[in-house]
């Protein structure tokens, strides 16, 4: 063994997992790290924000995913920084050699250099940033309900999502729907479908990775469930009070971030120039200049397309694994060296909310129901290779049917309850 | 609504929301105050803590069970105490008054004075126990395959479960066949089967609810699945060390305590005596002396039964919630006073492990394959009315087929990462 080849792989997302993947008959000691001991369907961690799906339902153990590939070493372990010299990932339980270094960290949430914002106003990367929004969500409606006065109802039910792209349009409906129907005759003091809603977007409209018309349909169909759709609107979060917007204060107990990402740690680690976002220009073969043996795939990577970059999405992720993965099998000695890096964009989707979404595909577009069985379907095909993926089409089905929501737990530690919950109960 | 007879009901276990929905007639307003958001299947904790199920299998929205009963109020509250003369509640978002109090706030665990080994040595009574339990059994895997020594490893491997009442003989067969089945071949490092489960009791059986016979088939079953059962032993949690047994220490990083219970807070909130486990002794009709107008069911109340007590479990909390729901509707004018309550026992079930069960139901006993499957299909018939059980029976089903386990997230805070996860990730 210890004279094998050695890659390290760090992050186990779309990029990480589909790259040891197709390493599987790579004649090489493979170790991939990650912070989790899970890998994530982040598509649909929205649906864990909003009650729909359950954290499990979404989100599987990477050792599982990898059990029967023995080439390959997972462990749970936090990278604390990359010595590219000595070709050395250094983490809290130990110190990795590697011959080729795959990076695939994905991204996080940005605040653009308002960090502090982010206790007011958490953003959805985690299973911890879902459970933690699903609770806040949860808890609001739970205060309105025993609020003393008319203004601390309203703040409780008003929601606040910031960032129109798909995860602030996905969000924002499926609160609205949690409103208008699962909680509906549930509270006795209010009306959970009075709920105010608000989706602001910095620019001119929803969804700017989409067509013009579906941006415009997309805008339109929050508006039927009830969300306010505010566009060209630069926001603050203002501590707990809600959202200031042109100096007029919003006051919203519950806030969303969806507004942008930032790649962390890679560009301190490899000690370069990144893009202002964090995110580690790349070559041809998806290597980093001067560091021939380290490649950055995914969300981390900065590849150019077309007049702009590779999307942050996980097709584009998973394609990069596994052309990363072709290119060390003929390092080995194993397969032809598949040359430059192509991204092939099949589409994007986004759903906006029951019997609503929209899917481009480049010539054909489509929006409305059958767009939305379209986003279900294929996520449910997308789930197959990860784990059985029938349990969620159960869930959804049932919850299709009866409206409701099946995952509506606050756990955890509640902010009210914080010293009773850890000492007196 | 104002004039309208006040019933508040503390806690939404199987006691108080049985009194509840028995209640569903009464020309009364009723308010159920509880701390958490949910009602929460207590029977099946265990396998949550196990990563069997998910928390959202076997918990539901108080909420949402009640949906339809108009008479109700829930709120989602923290009880700070009771003024018996003046017929009030006081929580942490308001005081509400009652003309009839019925106090179901269930029981916890009992550390016997010791109560700083709860950090070392978690219960099982919350879903935030059931989940902070699995996190510690999944790392102590994790943790296993990366140690640098082969004490740490042992350390690491092996799991020590205090207290061999159903909880326990339960989460230590559960914990056996995780690691001899779903955690197979997924380590390089380590072999899972290699953990070392032990069981420590106090007395000279396990399960004394039960029959001796069956007693002595579980202590078999579980030594068939690779458990350590020791009984007559009296065991010292030590720090994070691990357990200390008549002087000599067994380092175990995952301790797990099910040795006791005990009823936090009611004696206070009434200033009146119980038992030593903090029991109220009430009356025939379950009301407490000196406060007709206060019931106490459930795990927090002390009923003589045969030359014992009252059984902590389910059915015996139902069956007191219904009752005084007889007595209160009587006394609203709908419905003929029950008179003195009487258990009336069922049963007792305890699983062990897969195929492995057993039954008492006093004439008839069963253990074995015919009483796992018995437990199974009760346990699903005890979840209709709660929620759709279909869901929970695919889930089961599907492990069953493939010794799988569905829900292995290690998600919250990682004792390890804890820095890193608030602030730089």
């Amino acid at each position: 063994m210890g004279t094998k080849y050695k890659i390290v792989v760090i992050g186990a997302g779309f990029g990480g997992l589909t790259a040891v993947q197709g390493l599987k008959r790579a004649d090489a000691e493979i170790t991939l790290i990650d912070k989790r001991n899970h890998h994530l369907f982040q598509p649909l961690l929205y649906q864990v924000a909003t009650a729909g799906l359950s954290p499990s339902d979404i989100a599987w153990p990477i050792r599982t995913i990898l059990a029967k590939q023995d080439n390959v070493r997972v462990i749970l372990g936090d990278v604390a920084d990359v010595d590219v010299a000595s070709k050395k990932v250094m983490t809290d339980i130990g110190d990795f050699h590697y011959d080729h270094l795959i990076i695939a960290t994905g991204a996080r949430h940005s605040y653009f250099g308002k960090d502090h914002w982010e206790r007011s106003a958490p953003g959805l990367k985690r299973i911890i940033d879902a459970t933690e929004i699903r609770k806040r969500i949860l808890i609001a409606f739970e205060r309105a309900e025993t609020a003393c006065d008319e203004a601390e109802t309203r703040r409780q039910l008003t929601f606040f999502v910031i960032g129109g792209g798909p995860t602030g349009v996905e969000v924002a409906g499926a609160i609205a729907e949690l409103a208008n129907h699962a909680l509906k005759k549930e509270f006795r003091s209010i009306d959970p479908g009075s709920a105010r809603v608000v989706l602001a977007h910095g620019t001119d409209r929803l969804l700017p990775a989409f067509p013009e018309d579906l941006s415009a349909y997309a805008k339109e169909a929050l508006e039927k469930l009830g969300v306010e759709v505010i566009l060209n609107q630069l926001v603050a979060v203002d501590g707990d009070r809600g959202i200031s917007m042109d100096g007029e204060d919003t006051p919203a107990a519950t806030v969303i971030w969806a507004a942008g990402v930032q790649v962390p740690d890679v560009a301190h680690w490899l000690n370069i120039e990144t893009d202002p976002s964090g995110r580690v220009p790349v070559g041809d073969d998806l290597s980093v200049e001067g560091a021939p043996d380290v490649y950055v795939i995914g969300d981390a990577a900065l590849v150019s397309w077309k007049d702009n970059s590779v999307p942050g999405i996980a097709p584009a992720a998973k394609q990069a694994g596994s052309h990363v993965a072709k290119t060390l099998l003929a390092k080995l000695g194993s397969g032809r060296d598949p040359g430059a890096f192509k991204y092939s964009h099949k589409g994007n989707l986004a759903t906006i909310g029951r019997n609503s979404a929209v899917c481009d595909f480049g010539k054909l577009k489509f929006k409305g129901r059958f767009a939305w069985w379209l986003w279900g379907v294929a996520h449910i095909y997308f789930l197959i290779g990860v784990r059985a993926p029938f349990i969620v089409a159960t869930r959804w089905f049932w919850d299709y049917v009866t409206y409701s929501k099946g995952s509506r737990l606050i756990t955890g530690v509640l902010p009210l309850f914080e010293e009773s919950e850890k000492t007196k109960d």
